[in-house]
């Protein structure tokens, strides 16, 4: 795939006169702004935008993209940088939307169950505007995330064991092309056989095949009964049978995250707990008051088998806010035991019945290489992250932590699985892209980009540059 | 988008010698043979190719394909050929791809509820073979279809509300391109965030894209209990409240089918039946025992503030099973209330708040044209069929049901719905793509197909030929 080249300053700063005299103020050249608009939030070293445009129309996104691509300039989208495989960094410079200023909620149909939303709308913003309304919105990454970048990565997280992705969860899309038109993709309605599903096409493109600016969404019933529970594990390997069996008895639980022994030392000693330090699930139950008796009932009897042991149940909404504070306190618990450190995530899912034996062997090369990787889950997937905490100065734990991934990788590859289960491929992960796909594959999706977008404009050099 | 012309004599003559020298007696150019792989169930005249080949491969498919490409010459896949909307006639003549001897159940994944076959093998196939696993397939469109079939045109049936449809269900898939060459999209893992999802591409393309060969499926455990009902409301507006409620209110309902009275009569009739001719439900519901026991309950409730009456439960196979019967043989039944007629299935689909009002006004119309056009609507979805019942020598009455349908999917589409739920476009519904979806996503689902199969041999003119 050829890639546009680095974007000739004459004609960026054309570009960027005209887009001043469309958007007056709201277009930046501040080299804070085009920094902070460079970097998601992983370890990926920022690459500038030459500009940064905060649009707040489908419109005025169309009139961008149709500026820039008269003189071929790249554009990235940009929700709230919280990507984690270098999605946005202007890897050939160009102009960055920020469609954070596109924060409507355009239509709750509560009768329907779905909700119009701009993309810059994030998902804690949607579920408080919900909040009178009985629905909710149940995906959730851990960060508070633009819907629109949700969108375009195929985010998950922890519910996606009941609720879907992504995926399962948008119906219908505006969209800005390649040349600056608006398209509309999808229905209200729950299914629809009528042509190409556009919709799942641009879920999960990373902006490379257009921008997103409206997206309708299903929403789901808070449910009368919530139950969240903590259970400690013997090892890993219980754990996760546990999980299997739960997922194959058809529980549906609605959160199941494995938080192994070395996170739970971790939180213990940053967030002052005293869980046992153990292999641990977390997990959530929604229904009705009958069935969320039930679902616990089953699961303590599937855990019970496993050997469980230290069963800690909340109810109020209080106490399970406390609890799963601990388990998304995971990530700045490892951040301390290394002072200075940063994350290098990774993301593999495999089918659920190779999960087993992924994070056991996963665990063994942790030892091999001696490097601090403890591990979460969102195991009814088949989804886990272990994340390296690494020493900024050392490069060689640099090297060994990519090494380790490209190991995890493979592992995943060779069970069924795929490299990224939820945070996309960006730039970090374009090199496993034709291992998992194949060649074939990829020159089809290298055929639709080159379709779409013939001058290679959305988000150069991610997805598909391979 | 420019179609292949009508396959030149010459030219089919030299493609069928070649093919024949790679298939020996598995090509066929016999006329009945012809004929019978040149219609679907529906209305639309028969169209039949130049030969037919009974593919045995996906190399085979493969060498076809290429064979094919050579002489630009048209291909269209083959399941049972119980398409609806013209899906399989020849168009411009070509070369018909039979799958159905590629029936091979190819590996089952019990831990992962998941199985890989071939796209000739069909769903009552599939779940007798699952049989003694303990799963089973559950997306049931009502005739034996071919699974490859049910992919292509995206498929659902009466379990989408609980488990979705073919959308949803389709892991991964084996596909050959319109060059020959044999890909693979997707994993079996739950989910993945690694580059476009071809998987849902594919899907609901009707084989304008490519062939899918071999699909890998979300199988789901049977459960504990499973408990059928018939409900009789006042009228349909009832049925559809309590529908709406009961999916609000998150009951998992497994199938919630309306059948109107014209139809009760009908089947009456037909199955010598004794249910009250009145609209009325078909109901399941899947679980635990106190599960399904709660579920009932909650659905009585609903039901009796809308005037819901004679609710008849059967919980025994044989019960359930003459239960469905009877809301299988509508079809049947309504054939009879005319003899000698036949069917034309309407297949509209609307956000739940809009079916009542669509379905009022949809009875309105049938009453102001006159025509016998009883509903049958997979209501929890929105998705609902009037089969208009057609004696085939009045032409009057035929362009009539011609007009009633296209007022009746302008209705839907003013609701926010789509032209086809479940059915899919072929040609009969290639008239609603643009006033569905709007030049510009026409323009981009063209825009793929031209990158996929840039001289139109794979299914030419359906779906995307607007």
């Amino acid at each position: 795939m050829s890639t546009v080249p680095k974007t000739l300053h004459s004609d960026i700063d054309k570009t960027i006169a005209q887009l001043r005299e469309l958007l007056g103020d709201r277009i930046s050249t501040v080299d804070s702004v085009l920094q902070q608009h460079g970097r998601g939030e992983s370890w990926h070293p920022t690459q500038a935008p030459d500009a940064v445009c905060f649009a707040q129309s489908n419109e005025e996104v169309a009139q961008i993209v149709r500026l820039c691509a008269e003189s071929q300039t790249p554009i990235i989208a940009y929700g709230t940088g919280t990507s984690l495989e270098g999605q946005v960094q202007a890897v050939n410079g160009g102009i960055c939307i920020d469609l954070s200023q596109m924060d409507a909620v355009l239509e709750v149909n509560t009768e329907d169950m779905d909700c119009r939303v701009q993309a810059g709308v994030t998902r804690r913003q949607l579920n408080l505007y919900l909040r009178d309304t009985g629905l909710f919105f149940p995906i959730d990454p851990g960060a508070d995330t633009s819907i629109g970048g949700m969108a375009a990565t195929r985010a998950s997280g922890t519910n996606a064991v009941r609720y879907g992705t992504m995926r399962e969860n948008v119906l219908a899309l505006t969209v800005v092309t390649a040349s600056g038109e608006i398209i509309k993709t999808g229905t209200r309605a729950r299914k629809s056989a009528a042509g190409y599903d556009l919709t799942r096409l641009f879920v999960g493109s990373e902006g490379t095949l257009g921008i997103m600016t409206e997206i309708t969404l299903r929403l789901y019933g808070l449910t009368e009964a919530i139950s969240a529970a903590i259970v400690s594990f013997p090892d890993v390997r219980s754990a996760t049978d546990a999980t299997i069996q739960t997922i194959q008895m058809g529980i549906p639980v609605a959160r199941i995250e494995l938080v192994d022994r070395d996170y739970m030392k971790a939180i213990n000693s940053y967030s002052k707990t005293d869980y046992p330090e153990l292999d641990t699930l977390f997990l959530e139950f929604h229904g009705t008051n009958d069935g969320v008796a039930e679902q616990v009932k089953l699961f303590e009897e599937i855990s019970r088998e496993f050997g469980a042991s230290g069963f800690q149940w909340a109810r109020q909404e209080e106490d399970r806010t406390r609890l799963w504070r601990a388990r998304h306190d995971a990530y700045y618990a490892g951040l301390a035991v290394i002072p200075g450190s940063r994350g290098y995530v990774t993301d593999v899912c495999v089918p659920i019945s190779k999960l087993a034996d992924c994070i056991a062997e996963t665990q063994q090369d942790i030892v091999a290489t001696g490097l601090f990787a403890p591990i979460i889950g969102h195991v009814g997937d088949g989804n886990f992250h272990s994340t390296i905490f690494i020493d900024p100065d050392d490069k060689a734990m640099f090297e060994a932590a990519l090494e380790f991934d490209k190991r995890l990788v493979q592992r995943a590859l060779d069970m069924g699985g795929t490299c990224t289960g939820e945070h996309g491929i960006g730039i970090g992960k374009l090199k496993h892209m034709r291992n998992e796909h194949g060649d074939g594959a990829i020159a089809t999706m290298q055929s639709i980009k080159q379709a779409l977008d013939p001058h290679n404009i959305m988000n150069p050099g991610k997805v598909v540059d391979c």
